[in-house]
């Protein structure tokens, strides 16, 4: 049996999703409450493996358990075993074949900046103070080169386990609401810290540090050092993953 | 020198506003921060002392100092000296006779509640569960009884250092926004645990176990077990502080 989970959780407690051997991962967290219920070890496979710091609303991981659980009592027992900072959102059963990082056709993340003075204790550990004399039409005519697939290797970080560097972004726009701007981009893949070093990049852009053009230049390849500085994981979040229609099996089929 | 500082702080870690022998408390962590910047002991009062576990967004404070402040570095200094979970998000100076408790002629609450099965990581802290079968308009049609002045006896915790129970609401609304609800309570005062009972009371009107026309019984007086139950603290937040507009001196006055 294959189960799908939605999964939220802050990124500030956790050293990143993956499990690391001296360090407390948001994978290695899932998987103990995960095997507290079902008494046994649990492996758990995540469409997208954020880094340290980086929050999600909606990751989206697979298990394979040899027994059928109630998808209520598997949600009600995560979370039971589980830190307030991680939640079990949502569990189906899906297809045997369902994988959540191959399967995935899309994520989106979303990158939140702050131009107020004093961000409030509520938000300060989710968006990044920028300079309020930022230009957002600027970085918005900028973001508009993303969309299409292009060579990411300006804004790849070293450690990810991707091999070719390209990738197809899907839709890229700025959103504003009071002080705050935020990033939504999806894309069909993302390389090792690529949001964090596109949106150091922008805001170079966007702060007259740097000319629009050139990123269109950098999309065409190039080494990390030619672009911007990578932003702060704490602005980051992945916020959901796409998939085809049709993987969830209805419990009844089980019988 | 009289300063005004509007103050944001998360509940949890505190047990409330109010000065403690035995415990951290808000006040004493942010006279602690302000005793830092001007090199001797600091007094605050507060508009309003919130409870152990409350929020506030727009909490008003003033200080009286011996000598002039430049306000950018009160700010700044005092945030530095902060822990993350309190924020001055403002400061000015004031007239003399200025005084954030007695001279606020208003002050609003809000309580959250959320339907959701799950509430994310990001949420749970300051919204509480509720029966998602509550009923919205008969919650609604009961909370129309609360504008006018009225003895708030029978919603008055033990402990507050109120003389007499009558307090007048000025606005009274529930606000939808998908699983959440949220209640926006803005009065001339409130006794102790005011706002938490009376969304306890509310709450058993909304699931059916109290009438709606009970609660205007209980606005004519009573004691505290004829009511509903104190809800939670992390649900609570004192949203802002109303005061007369002029109150404000330039720095330039100083001189």
């Amino acid at each position: 049996m294959v189960y799908r989970l939605i999964v939220a959780y802050i990124g500030a407690p956790f050293a990143g999703w993956q499990r690391q051997p001296d360090a407390v991962t948001v994978q290695q967290t899932l998987e103990e409450a995960l095997a507290e219920i079902v008494g046994r070890e649990v492996r758990v496979v995540a469409a997208g493996r954020t880094d340290a710091g980086v929050h999600a609303r909606g990751q989206v991981v697979h298990l394979e358990l040899d027994r059928s659980l109630e998808i209520g009592a598997l949600v009600t027992g995560a979370n039971h075993f589980l830190p307030e900072s991680v939640r079990v959102l949502e569990a189906a059963r899906v297809r045997d074949d369902f994988h959540a990082r191959k399967c995935a056709l899309a994520k989106e993340y979303r990158y939140r900046l702050t131009r107020t003075r004093v961000p409030t204790p509520f938000d300060a550990p989710f968006e990044v103070m920028v300079d309020p004399r930022l230009d957002l039409e600027r970085l918005r005519g900028a973001t508009a080169a993303l969309p299409g697939e292009h060579d990411f290797s300006a804004f790849a970080l070293a450690g990810g386990s991707h091999g070719q560097p390209r990738r197809r972004v899907l839709a890229a726009s700025w959103h504003e609401e009071g002080p705050v701007i935020e990033l939504s981009i999806i894309g069909d893949g993302f390389l090792r810290g690529m949001v964090r070093s596109l949106v150091g990049t922008l805001l170079e852009i966007g702060t007259q540090r740097r000319e629009p053009e050139e990123l269109a230049t950098l999309l065409e390849g190039g080494c990390r050092s030619d672009a911007g500085p990578t932003a702060p994981a704490h602005g980051l979040t992945l916020e959901q993953v796409f998939y085809a229609p049709g993987w969830e099996v209805s419990e009844r089929d089980d019988v």
